[in-house]
């Protein structure tokens, strides 16, 4: 039961960079304390490489964008000849094809002849160590912690717990949100050099408390009731399935920070803040429902529907594995044109820095 | 036409990694000099990781065992903590999720938790630098270096050049051989630090200057000219196959290095030997002519017939693409199966050492 709770990789064969415009858009503020951080962080002496580490790249087609700037930044404070070596890392059964032939031929890569700028890919869940000791200079990680290293248990009433009015499932899953933020800080803090600097987005809270998104959950759990009730599948596999994210506030966040440094990391900045729904922007100019609709079902089809997926009896290489992400696809799409509505997107972002030595 | 006939990766899917007994049996020697040299090698001081690179690992099936005993040899000189990271590399369209998943379940896999040992993959020809440069302690490219960065020519009478009787096609190729060969050794020389070392062993020729493998070569080309005789493609796209792969003598290994050194770079071992055929010593045991047809069918499935179907006229989106895998890959089988032989099996093995200050 375990494995099939555990989060899947974003759709492969490029789907996920096609469908991932929001994250991109919302992510924007973000970008900028990011390239803050790449002009003021301790940079290592000449030959040994600049290093950045983007956790939880999926394909790349967010970070690649994102990063440029940085990287751009970063290559002109480093020495002449010095390598700067971007590490993209995500699940082990990531598309790391389509990240590698993304970096060969986007125009906007980093990667460009005679630049000393270099890409790798680590297919290992950030919840370990994974990069050597003492050798990140910069860390980026955008809509990626969200996702816990598990489902801590079955949610009885929806497949977003946010959404659940199960007392249990709700604490056992702030439990798990808050084990698996101090694994990932204490794995980062160890790859960090010191000096270095690491900024996270990831999905918040509003100032209300609310994890947003709600037409778009409400339409997903609907169809994937009527999968059920229609006989595509059984009651206890929808009850097995689970999208393990969670939506953090600021206090979650800096919870860990509280004596003031956490593993020798502190907090330099952390803003919740809310982030754009590009496609409810367009939708205000064409009143295309139809298009909105579409819009965030790819995103929902891309990013969670291959978790959910898994909890089909004969996980993904069951036989109604496709036809489950199109059907689900298309029963979110229906009901939110039948009534746009312009999501919340609450967004959570910080950064932090490795102390240097003598500071402590 | 270029990118046609340039090599395509493994075959994907696990598909190289469950077909390549050949290559890991024939390697041993090299294993061994790779040893050697991580006994001997300069290492960089803490917390600097060591730089372990594989270049052309493909899904990682015999370098990650290949690797292993000189990774251990590397982690009991390394400082306490010190990082030991490896760079897998193979071109951006290889599958990489097969190299991930088996370093995260093979139980010889040097990823073991407290290690202090780190994979990533690099998705990028080794025909450019693809890591910082002065970043590598240790390199290691095995079955790789016999693919060309591409055919310099269409071959008119074989799909391997060694075969060929055309002057013009074979001149062509030596000398892509010769250029292939200074561009890869100068872009690792800029790769190693100081006393770095390589390990290369790739395709040789015997003393009489064979390249080996005829039989399968025989089976192969006419089981291509069978599927271009019976319509299942035309003659056009049979002319436009071409496994851009050569065997190198020891002289031609040597010729950059004429002067002694060649970019810093200096020879320390080179060796032209015969390689197991680890089939035929097991029909030698059972008789089996089937199954030694079958293996060797199957070795050149993963490792050429991918490259091979890009000439069909719609390259690997042709409809007939899977088809002519199965058909060639069984052609071959059902020839060398009625006249089993034994594969001859040139290799070549040389060590590199990048010089040290002060030594030129």
């Amino acid at each position: 039961m375990a494995s099939e709770m555990a989060p899947a990789p974003m759709e492969g064969h490029g789907s996920y960079n096609k469908s991932s415009r929001i994250q991109a858009s919302s992510a924007v503020s973000a970008v900028a304390m990011l390239e803050e951080a790449a002009k003021h962080v301790v940079l290592p002496s000449a030959p040994t490489p600049i290093v950045i580490a983007d956790y939880g790249s999926s394909q790349g087609a967010n970070s690649i964008r994102e990063l440029s700037d940085a990287i751009a930044l970063l290559r002109s404070r480093a020495a002449l000849r010095q390598g700067i070596q971007v590490f993209h890392t995500d699940l082990p059964t990531s598309d790391y094809t389509s990240l590698f032939v993304s970096l060969a031929t986007d125009s906007k890569s980093y990667v460009q002849p005679g630049s000393d700028i270099y890409a790798a890919a680590v297919g290992r869940s950030f919840y370990e160590q994974i990069l050597p000791s003492r050798s990140v200079t910069l860390g980026w990680s955008s809509w990626a912690v969200q996702w816990l290293s598990r489902a801590p248990m079955a949610i009885p009433d929806q497949v977003q717990v946010a959404y659940s009015h199960d007392a249990l499932a709700r604490a056992a899953f702030a439990e798990q949100a808050d084990a698996d933020w101090r694994t990932f800080l204490r794995h980062r803090s160890n790859e960090l050099h010191a000096g270095g600097r690491l900024v996270v987005v990831t999905m918040g809270l509003t100032a209300e408390g609310e994890f947003g998104y709600r037409p778009l959950l409400e339409a997903l759990y609907e169809s994937l009731r009527d999968l059920a009730d229609s006989g595509f599948m059984d009651s206890a596999e929808l009850h097995g399935m689970v999208i393990p994210t969670v939506g953090r506030s600021l206090a979650s966040i800096e919870a860990p920070f509280a004596g003031g440094m956490f593993n020798g990391l502190v907090i330099e900045q952390a803003n919740a803040f809310l982030g754009d729904d590009p496609l409810w922007a367009e939708y205000e100019r064409d009143g295309d429902a139809g298009k909105f609709a579409h819009g965030w079902a790819a995103f929902t089809r891309a990013s969670v529907l291959p978790t959910l997926g898994q909890g089909l009896s004969g996980g993904v290489a069951d036989a109604r594995y496709a036809d489950f992400l199109d059907r689900a696809e298309a029963g979110m799409a229906a009901r939110l044109s039948a009534k746009p509505e312009k999501m919340v997107v609450p967004l959570v972002a910080v950064v932090l820095r490795q102390m240097e030595q003598g500071e402590r």
